[in-house]
């Protein structure tokens, strides 16, 4: 648990600690009300009973459920998650695509992103929420490119966000659209895939074709 | 309305063309009802009264929500769709892209499958309906990398499903997990990766590495 004070609506300032514990629990609750009831399912009620937070608070600081929801994706995209380091851009992407396969295999890390991407169909709050993230988590992706371009791997120009997506959406793709399982083999397939089309250039800045 | 007979559960077998009426009216209906109030606020109710099918029929046929939308899954993968024929591997596989973002660039057609999309995320049932539909789907791609490999573009070997995956794989991706705007320049993008993906081999079978 960090001690960092969390941004705050005017007037709810509180000490830092007090604060950061409280959107900590408000978050477990909202996590495991996603988990076990999805977006649908989930009520300030039940984060209220298992956050030990007031109702009336919850209303006061989120709002309601779409706000608790975008917090709680807020607050998972203030982790310390760094890429993938193996030496190589085709060790660093594959390992990329096994996290990705690794979380949706494993049920209880699958519930809370399955419940997230499922929220954004309803709320656009929470779907402003994902973008963020997404967009933070694949930015923090730009060092393994920068590392291959240093190694002499790639020439430099490739969009490092772009690649981390181009790793993952075949995977989320085959988890959220087409429902398909996934497995190692998807995960290396992405990897390779995505290392390809690095190297034809694919995600360099478009040229007049 | 084509005049075929669907399978039918036991006992519920009327005349052909009446039959596939009936089941177009409801399927027509299962769509305005997802598109205008999502999964979670489609009833039999709302099928019933948009589709002039009455509420016991609905029920004794389709079983209830979760069999509605399978079916009307169903007879989506029935219509005559086949991909693109430009004339080149890259011409068919930018064409194909282009179509899925004209799709989500029009909220009108975007709504239909958004929907299928986000009501497997709630029902197993819909979750299976929309695992065959895109199988189905992308099989049929199968003839565009056949051509390919007949006019000497490509060797022999790849995937034709999992390349139309590839292809629509980044455009749903920033569709339903990022959240992120789509344009031309990402079916060109996805179309490239693809096509570089393609012919680095990445979608034959695995080989030992």
């Amino acid at each position: 648990m960090t001690e960092e004070s969390p941004a705050q609506a005017p007037g709810t300032v509180r000490p830092g600690g007090r604060t950061a514990r409280t959107r900590a629990a408000v978050r477990d609750a909202v996590l495991t009300g996603l988990s076990e009831h999805g977006y649908p399912g989930l009520t300030v009620e039940y984060v209220a009973e298992h956050s030990g937070v007031h109702k009336t608070t919850l209303y006061r600081r989120w709002g309601g459920v779409e706000g608790l929801v975008a917090d709680a994706l807020d607050l998972a995209g203030e982790d310390s998650w760094t890429p993938p380091d193996t030496g190589s851009l085709e060790g660093d992407l594959r390992a990329l695509a096994h996290e990705v396969v690794d979380t949706f295999g494993d049920p209880s890390a699958a519930a809370a992103p399955t419940a997230f991407v499922a929220a954004a169909f309803q709320s656009e709050q929470a779907a402003r929420a994902l973008r963020a993230f997404y967009g933070e988590r694949f930015a923090r992706c730009g060092t393994m490119l920068d590392r291959a371009v240093e190694r002499g791997e790639i020439p430099a120009g490739s969009d490092g966000a772009a690649v981390a997506g181009a790793v993952s959406a075949p995977l989320f793709f085959r988890a959220f659209v087409t429902r398909e399982p996934l497995d190692a083999a998807q995960a290396d397939q992405a990897a390779a895939a995505a290392l390809a089309a690095v190297r034809a250039g694919a995600y360099r800045p478009a040229r007049p074709r």
